[in-house]
């Protein structure tokens, strides 16, 4: 839960007075998120999602966030939707951090997706890529396989205070995705985060997707293998066979899927593990005194890192023909 | 900022199924209030708060507060208005947890209250004491003058901690309210929270007052040294007479105040300014480790208690003639 900057009522009107959305009538912090600060504005024209950028998110990277947003809402995606300025700028200043106002979306997250909510986010997904395609900018994923050997050293020595075994189990891991991460699959702009709090539904209905702040280019696949482990594992930590299935069968329905990026899944998964077992676990040992986020537990990655280490081919996920 | 109890969308829609307001649309936590979990629910028929009660507000009081609440609502005080559910009843359960919804408020809180803002506070106080006779229900001040012995009991060995002076100060000023602490002045439903984040303004004008969840049957003019408190001193802890003579002018102005009540104000000012003194110094040195609520300053309250303490009469606030 976030808010990390307090805005003036005062200077709150006086930035929206620089847009064309009526009089401000009343804003409240949102207690979701945990790298921006955000406020739902009810505003004359209707209602708006204010998000003040903290310094986790790169300012250069913001044009890349919110064109991505604006190209994606013009091509039937539902997402938030950058609002222009009088200058017809997304981008403005306030509290002393750069800010966006985008349009509120209804919906819901689900607490507990069922195989029907991955089937629709499988679909969700595989519309996402295709009207990504086309979009002009690029951004480089900075937490891919790259970037995961500093994260490594940066927690090592550490890591046995929070599991004995992972020191072992992350580096061995690294070894050998470093050797064999793919180069050659389909790549395009990829969500690089949407776990189910990123999803809205009303009813059974997809009805949104939001927080495009990991948004970058890199490999399709990837973006799926993210999506199976945030997805498709039961509290318990088991892996769903039923929801994987639903998930990977309506992609592969909406956006046909080469033999080689099948092929892969099974290692990219133990990408995408690893990539958040490794985010998680910097952010668990490194949680200031007094901080008012709660992180997660990196053992829940570590646990479906162990799972993918088993599977044998990308059969063992559920799917039964690609 | 607080939301304590997580809600997953299948409990607050058929939650809401009981309430004739339509259907879930979407809802946020709202990253303000200590005591509990305040959720912004977007329904079919508009925009309401859902309140969770955390175990901070005794499950006994909430008729009190919520009956307050509508009372004042029908005469007039724009306040949040309890909705009913289909049975009639303003209060449910969700999520374990009692829970209730009322209507929503625009209005911003003022970060930085002028004295016209301070003007328009001591209006709507009085308003609030004339429209609060008749309510029939009592609810004694659990945060009054019998109580705060047992808060300082609580934290006197560990005050040093926070000011070497504290214990000394807050016990010589224990024993001299325990003495002189007036019984007879006029009584009535008093809010006893006042504080700027809970009035709402649009613009210049004063469009609502909220969190009720202290509210009790005590002595008015008490009320009134709250506010003093609260919105009568600037950042640099100095009070602000122009302040102080707007809110204490039109506070009379719309409720005479007979000469004893004047009279008392230097004390009442000093029970008010302890009260908050002592909250606070419990919530400071009491705060869990990895809590997610940042406590409140205490000295703050030390400073005020000091000045309140030197006055030599009501005139000393800034009122020329009562």
């Amino acid at each position: 839960m976030a808010v990390y900057t307090d805005v003036t009522a005062e200077d709150l009107s006086r930035f929206l007075a620089g847009y064309d959305i009526g009089e401000l009538l009343s804003y409240k912090g949102i207690a979701e998120g945990v790298e921006n600060s955000n406020f739902l504005v009810h505003a004359g024209r209707g209602h708006y999602i204010l998000t003040l950028y903290e310094r986790r998110v790169a300012e250069r990277d913001l044009p890349f966030f919110l064109g991505l947003m604006e190209h994606l809402a013009t091509r039937g995606i539902t997402c938030p939707q950058p609002v222009k300025n009088r200058e017809g700028k997304v981008l403005g200043r306030l509290a002393g951090r750069p800010a966006a106002i985008v349009t509120f979306l209804d919906g819901m997250w689900i607490r507990r997706p069922t195989a029907a909510h991955c089937a629709a986010l499988g679909a969700a997904l595989a519309q996402l890529h295709l009207a990504g395609a086309g979009f002009p900018m690029q951004r480089d994923n900075a937490l891919s396989v790259a970037a995961w050997r500093q994260l490594y050293e940066l927690c090592r020595k550490r890591a046995h205070n929070v599991d004995h075994h992972l020191e072992t189990l992350v580096g061995a891991e690294l070894d050998a995705l470093e050797r064999q991460w793919p180069r050659g699959l389909p790549q395009g702009v990829i969500h690089a985060d949407l776990f189910p709090d990123n999803v809205f539904f009303l009813g059974d209905r997809l009805s949104g997707l939001i927080d495009f702040y990991f948004a970058c280019t890199d490999t399709l696949m990837y973006d799926v293998a993210i999506c199976l482990n945030a997805w498709c594992f039961e509290p318990d930590h088991s892996y769903n066979v039923t929801k994987g299935r639903a998930l990977l069968a309506s992609y592969a329905k909406t956006r046909a899927l080469a033999r080689q990026e099948w092929d892969m899944l099974p290692l990219l998964a133990r990408g995408a593990a690893l990539r958040f077992l490794l985010t998680r676990l910097v952010d668990w040992l490194d949680v200031p005194a007094g901080a008012l986020v709660r992180p997660k537990d990196p053992r829940e990655y570590a646990r479906k890192l162990r799972f993918h280490q088993k599977v044998k081919s990308f059969r063992d996920y559920g799917v039964i023909e690609p």
